[in-house]
């Protein structure tokens, strides 16, 4: 059996892989209906709050241009946070349609300062938004989201979060860190194929959205909410995805979201401690590791290319490189959603052998 | 087993769903790459093009914003001929990112006169592009589109096509028509769940592409093709869809798509005086009536909504009804991708029967 240990998308249990399958239905009839509110009622839990969450029919990339669209104007000046290739993206997305992004830039492997926020936001007074990855997958760093939350609501600035590989797999609390839009996608912890997005919108981000002048159509919260209310989604939506995802969050509030939380926090310590014993370094600053993917740093002589391509061919274990700037100089190991020890057990052993083959050396045996 | 007779998301051959639940896969390894390559060759073969195809996780409605804002700057003038709900969508589209639309609304339920294009654009020789819908889903009316494109390429203007409902259903040779965007969309004919897109984009299409402002990002041509050429999509795409995809168009291409057209006819027709011998009409102008989705319009006395709700409890058939300004005065017949004879007798003799209850008295028998 493979191990698709990429940080997204992320293996299916047989049970959401089944529902996959099941015939198709009327996306405007009484069983879709059904489903979408019984899913939206137990999104609101994973996502812990009592806001709005929409579901769209797209990639997390889309899911990162509906919440800028959905709540800014062109000429808006906004903050964002990056702390590295998607915090960016995200950026030029806000720069595409016409926002004043003010870039706040984080070297990549670290965290973003909740202090260097809020003085990013004290010399920009006049933000409307700011723009913070909770978990970024290019690095592998979770940023302090509960603090940074603090900082931003009490400058009285909307908090556009992108959770996309974090919701679901890290707690993130939505009412509790009051945060005004907050996307997720099905393909990350949420153990279902890619093809949906999960967006949460609070009341201050219904009134920035009231006054929002910067196109949509596709993406549009009002027209999402209508629908909603009778069961639909304004536009045809992946039915099958929300079949295999009404199956996962039953399974997931099954686990209980302590228990996910705690299961991500084992993993990742366990592959942490794994790549360190085998003498590889850690990219991201330990203090701020992700739970749910763990990027490591390509040491002296390591070909990543080639140990991606034994790993595959010999041991039927998928993991990432690195994107851009990164590319050729870590490779991630992706742990959220459907993991549990055995398998960080067998990609540890896989890289025990395979590593020595991609030119590494110093592998600790 | 349940009739779903509604004019998308369509019946899926078991062949089909079974690959919706293949295990998941690395969207930027091997595998996936040979499957989009695949596809896309495939897909060419439906579209007949040897223009660009790119697949989009989206829904239809996010295909037609893809067309638009790929190829057209705000304050454009476009000529926008709409048959339906579909085609007044499409236009609002537009209006949204800051095009200034010329509207040729036609009467619900009667096809565009080419001439009457001519004329509109002889009278606004400015506008840059014409966006026409191939097959009207929400009337059931088919245009004349190789008369249409002639009109429109004659012009020199760029022609955009909706072609969701039609492509791969019904005759659409994009090259020999010169269309120069056209849209389709997985739950259709194609036999697949909803969630991709497929856009052919031609030389004249990547022409205004590159002087194009609308912002867009998600839908960016540029990125979808620079990634397709490494076997990838610029976002995670819907891989379990492309599954379902690879594996129906290998279906198709086996029926061959002069068999498969005949079949939509033949259909399309049995249909058609199915309803008739009932004692129906039809809603649409038979001349161009649709041959994957009939539209019929109630007589006096019928109660729509009692009359769906018997057939989906009583006979398990599943139709749709009308939209926006037809809800209550229509009732459509999805009969697109997996649909034979038996499918068609099916309805009627439901129809037959669900008739009378639901208060037409005046059924043939």
């Amino acid at each position: 059996m493979t191990q698709l240990r990429i940080p997204g998308p992320t293996p299916c249990p047989p049970e959401v892989l089944k529902a996959m399958a099941w015939p198709m239905i009327d996306h405007r009839g009484p069983e879709y209906k059904k489903i979408i509110f019984e899913v939206t009622d137990k999104l609101k839990q994973v996502f812990q709050t009592r806001n709005d969450v929409l579901i769209l029919t797209c990639s997390g990339t889309g899911g990162l241009e509906a919440a800028v669209v959905n709540t800014l104007s062109p000429g808006d000046r906004v903050l964002s946070v990056s702390i590295g290739a998607f915090g960016d993206r995200w950026a030029n997305i806000a720069r595409e349609f016409g926002a004043e992004v003010v870039a706040l830039d984080i070297e990549w492997g670290k965290a973003a300062d909740p202090e260097a926020i809020r003085q990013a936001i004290m010399s920009n007074p006049d933000v409307s938004a700011v723009m913070v990855t909770h978990n970024e997958t290019s690095t592998g760093v979770t940023n302090d989201l509960g603090t940074i939350s603090k900082v931003v609501k009490e400058s009285g600035k909307l908090l556009l979060v992108d959770a996309i590989s974090s919701l679901s797999s890290i707690d993130l609390p939505v009412d509790d860190w009051h945060c005004d839009v907050v996307v997720s996608g099905s393909q990350k912890g949420w153990m279902v194929p890619p093809g949906l997005v999960m967006v949460s919108i609070s009341t201050e981000a219904w009134e920035a959205h009231s006054k929002a002048k910067m196109p949509h159509f596709y993406w549009d919260f009002t027209k999402g909410k209508s629908f909603l209310e009778k069961g639909q989604n304004p536009w045809t939506p992946a039915v099958s995805v929300m079949f295999a995802l009404s199956v996962s969050l039953e399974m997931m509030l099954k686990e209980g979201l302590p228990n996910i939380f705690a299961r991500h926090a084992r993993i990742g310590q366990m592959t942490r401690e794994g790549i360190k014993a085998l003498g590889l370094s850690l990219f991201a600053e330990e203090s701020h590791a992700s739970n749910t993917v763990t990027s490591v740093a390509a040491p002296e002589g390591l070909d990543i290319k080639k140990l991606r391509q034994i790993l595959q061919d010999e041991h039927q274990v998928v993991l990432a490189g690195g994107q851009q700037r990164l590319d050729g100089k870590i490779f991630r190991i992706g742990h959220l959603g459907l993991v549990n020890e055995d398998d960080i057990k067998a990609v540890i052993s896989a890289l025990k052998v395979a590593l020595p083959k991609a030119g590494f050396a110093g592998v600790k045996q």
